[in-house]
Formats: structure tokens, sequence, C-alpha cells
């Protein structure tokens, strides 16, 4: 097994850093992986900010509620990035202009999703940590006004990345078995998700996630249940944020 | 730099394959990878659909018009998997079921796109070559009919792996400059983008592209401007087709 390999299967989140900047050569370095990642159509529909603004870190971490955005070394924020193109087309006074429909929008998306999780390897591979925040969406609207993010563009996930303090370094946190995640040619349904997960059930109560202050002893599926049982504020109006920022979908 | 970073930075798409499978063990480990990368408040949102089936890859090769999706060692297909959570809730007999709504869908969807990246570069670090099939989304039904994919799933993205062909290995692709692409706390527009993508646009015109048989002279602009003004005949259709998933967007 390689060395990229050996850092992939030791992925773990790292929520608290050591106070320590990432030199910025090594930032850079980060960013040209980010720019060679794939891109649906070599179209380039992702971009990056780079929030290095204390109070814009402040007013993110009322968003995502989770203050280690302030402290991380870096934090960048992954945008499905349509806009460029609208204009280019613009520019050259197309007649039909499709550069912002949903098919567009998702391949943004996805364009931003595979740059972030570039990133994450490469940084990982510089024994630097890295954290996602997907709960910049809890406020999509507020993320788009303090990322002052223009129409047709979106903000897909965060990540903060820096030198993780090994004293509170979180265990492997163990995942559902290879069998019930991937399937050959076709879906493979179960009568019994319950029955199915009950081994795995066991070793996540175990499982003590350094991330709580007060570990819990939830089972997977009892995560869940609480989990889905609930719908953070803001976010089922997505779609109608995506419609604001003018795509045509 | 470490030889992680190297290969990511010299990632290109391979789309001519030698006649060679890749050993199970070596795939085993890819899938590893897979099911270790970060996904949304560990909710495991993501699967993936390992496609042998020649059959089925024909038919895949009609969605995305690329027959080297038939060659390819290996096809994986990243699925947004929103069915396993939203079946447990239902088992659990949860009042409030918001599984499938349209948080988890990009949730799902998020997942399934860095998972397929995480896979992108383990492979990459074996040496193995890998292309991205956007274009399964061209008739995102036929796809799902092909896979079985039940309700509240989606698939996201696909990728063809194998030992690339080295006699027929293409250049690096020119990507836009980093300051294009990466901001500094907020998003950046320019008045022009012909003026600012003036010397990429000259690089790209130059970029002999292996893909093709009749390798063009187009700037980026141009292809800009020519994919963008025709839409490819379902994927408008996107949205009604997550809708039929059951997602309650």
């Amino acid at each position: 097994m390689n060395d990229t390999i050996k850092t992939q299967l030791d992925h773990r989140t790292i929520r608290a850093w050591l106070d320590k900047e990432i030199p910025e050569d090594k930032v850079q370095e980060l960013l040209d992986v980010a720019i060679q990642t794939s891109t649906s159509n070599g179209m380039q529909q992702a971009s990056i900010i780079r929030v290095k603004d204390t109070e814009k870190r402040e007013r993110l971490a009322k968003i995502t509620t989770q203050d280690y955005i302030i402290t991380a070394s870096e934090v960048f924020v992954f945008i499905a990035d349509n806009y460029r193109n609208y204009k280019i087309m613009e520019e050259m006074k197309a007649e039909n202009n499709y550069a912002n429909d949903i098919d567009r929008f998702f391949q943004g998306f996805t364009d931003a999703a595979i740059m972030a999780q570039n990133v994450a390897v490469a940084a990982e591979s510089m024994d630097l940590g890295i954290v996602y925040f997907g709960s910049i969406l809890n406020d999509v609207e507020e993320t788009i006004n303090i990322l002052k993010l223009p129409e047709n563009t979106f903000p897909v996930v965060a990540m903060g990345i820096g030198y993780p303090d090994k004293t509170n370094y979180p265990q492997l946190k163990p995942r559902i078995d290879k069998e019930n995640r991937v399937f050959t040619d076709e879906y493979k349904t179960y009568d019994s998700y319950l029955d199915e997960l009950e081994e795995y059930d066991k070793v996540m109560r175990t499982y003590y996630d350094t991330r709580d202050t007060n570990p819990k002893e939830e089972s997977f599926t009892e995560q869940v249940y609480n989990k889905n049982s609930v719908q953070v504020a803001k976010r089922p109006e997505l779609l109608e944020i995506i419609k604001k920022q003018a795509y045509q979908i």
C-alpha cells in the first residue's frame, strides 16, 4: 500500500488546531492542486474564496455554529461558479445562453465538491488536518452575503485546514461495511437496515468521538433517527436561494 | 513537494486503456478509500455501483456517447444515497422523516462527489488512469433504470479506471490562472472576461488534446460559447427526475 492511500485510509476530521500558520508556499501548493482538479467538460465552473478576514470568519462561525472555523489556519470556501461562463457568453453576444441552467449548476456543484476533496487529500499528505463545513448551508443567504457571491454562483462546502493538535486527536471513525455501500451492477436493497447494521451500531456505540465535550453513546441508527427528525432552520429553502442566485432552474 | 501532490498536479483524463485488468486487491483498496471519505454529518449518504456487466456498460455508453466506458477495467457510479437512512427512519417509526429533503439530497450529492475524487487520487497514486463520466446525466432516467436505483437515490457521476495506454497519452491540460479562480475574502468580478482570459485563450488554442481524432484549435472562450449555446437533450429535466426519485424538494 502506497503512502497516498495510507494517508487516505487514515483520514479523520480535525477540530483542534495548533496555533501555527501554514507557510504561504504550502498554501499555494494546495491551491495549485485545486486548480488542476478534473472539471466537467473542461468548463472550470468552480472557484475558491480564501477567507482570511477575522470578522468574516466570525460571521461564518455563527452560521456553522463551529468556532474552529475562526481558529483554523486556512478557510477555503468552494463555490459552484457559473458566473464566469455566463458573462463570457454575454460578452460574445450569444443568442442562447445556457451557462446558468440546472445542468451547469450541477456541473459547477460537482466541480466544487471534487476540488474540495482534492485539496483535502493534498493537505493530509502534508500532515495537515482538515474539517469540512457543510454547515455554511445552514444560512446560505448569509454565506452568500459574507463572501459577496454574485448571481450564478453558489457555495458548496467550506474547509478548515491547519496543523492538528495531536493532544486532542480523534480516533478513526468506523464506517458502514463496504458490502452495504458498494453494489455490483445494480443497487441492492435490504429488508431490514436495523438488522443489517446491528453490528455497526454496536461498534459506533463504543466509538469515542473527541468532538464532543460529552462523549455520546449513540448507535449509528440512533444518530440517523436524531439527525433526520429535524430540519435545520433555513436549509429547506436551498432551492429558493439557487433561484434567487439567478439560476434558470 | 511530496509524491501525492506531484501525482495530483500531473492529473490528466485517460480515455485509452491497456487491455489489462486491475487486480482485485487493488480494486478493494480503492473501495476502502471510498468508504473512508469524509461524509456530511457522519450520515454516509453515498454508495457505489460497480458496473461489470457488459450489456449495462454498453447501455451507459449510449447515454454518455463515450465508448471507453465499455473498455475501462473498472466503472464505478457514485450515487447520492438517501434511501438507506430514509428506510431506517421508517423502520424506527419516526414521526418526522426528513431523510429525503433537499438538504439531505445535497448532502448525499456532495458525499458522492467527494468520494469520487478520493478514489480518483487513490487510483492515480497506483499509476492507474481515470476518466469522469458526468455524461451519465445526459439521460438520468435511463441511468437510473440501468442501475436499478431505488427512490431517494440519484447518480452523481461515474468514473472509468484502468491502465493508461501510454502510446496515446494526453498532454497536461492548461487551466485558467489561479488569480482568476481563487479570491480572498470575497468574490472578485472582472469588467471583461475576454480581456482577462486572452492569454489563456492563446495557450488553449495551441493545446493538442488527444481525445480528438481531429484536434481542434479552439480557444477556451470559444469552447465556452459552443458548449453553452446548446442544451443536451434531457439534462434540463434533472429537477423533475430528482422529484420522481421521491425527494421532497
